[in-house]
């Protein structure tokens, strides 16, 4: 049984937000798109059937929060939530606010294109709304 | 208030293998993969937080069993989990079993390739080996 610790590529890839009761919630670096990683402070998790059975309740409400957060707070055409895991296993749930005139709407998000960072600005001010809205909905 | 009803693009490209509590549980006729889609029996669902808490955490829980089921029938190396629905808007989640050296891997499957449909006699019995194991672990 080995502990819980953040994969380094998720870290390098993203910022964190904050930590609800099952994941912590990071934010993609890439201002393309308001894309969130949710992932479980579970260790050795990988597949969502490896979730406890209380996990996985826990997690779909999680889901469920961070989405209706992009939902009101960037008015997305469509939220797209996906766990996918074949480059960096340890379990991770994208929750990803798309809009029509995205740069690879309707395509999905993962491999398209380029990231494009944040400038520090914009992101510290994200991430505040994010953490509040987050909150307020837990 | 609208009735249930499945979504013609759904139904057209995938074909039906059994219900679950929640959700109706399809194979899509695409043979490159074990590709499912789960869809809630809930009219006008389009986004994981329109869901009830309780269909929120039941949905969990048959991802969980499809999960499980395709990763011990297919020996996957992943198993894939989204809900994307940027172009049919009825919420619909994928459940794909991925192996290394599929067409794909490690990208996504969505929008990548050609399908390629199954012959009549391995899609029935794939069909029904899908409706034993997810009725054993239900």
């Amino acid at each position: 049984m080995t502990a819980f610790g953040l994969n380094e590529r998720l870290a390098a890839d993203s910022h964190p937000v904050c930590a609800l009761e099952l994941c912590e919630v990071r934010l993609m670096n890439d201002s393309r798109y308001v894309w969130l990683l949710m992932i479980p402070r579970r260790a050795d998790l990988s597949e969502w059937h490896e979730l406890s059975a209380a996990d996985a309740a826990q997690l779909s409400a999680e889901i469920s929060q961070a989405s209706g957060v992009l939902k009101a707070m960037t008015d997305a055409t469509k939220i797209n939530v996906a766990a996918i895991g074949n480059m960096v296993r340890q379990m991770h749930v994208h929750v990803v606010a798309r809009h029509e005139d995205d740069e690879t709407w309707p395509g999905t998000v993962w491999n398209a294109g380029q990231a494009k960072p944040y400038e520090e600005g914009a992101l510290e001010a994200l991430r505040s709304d994010l953490r509040r809205e987050l909150a307020a909905g837990s």
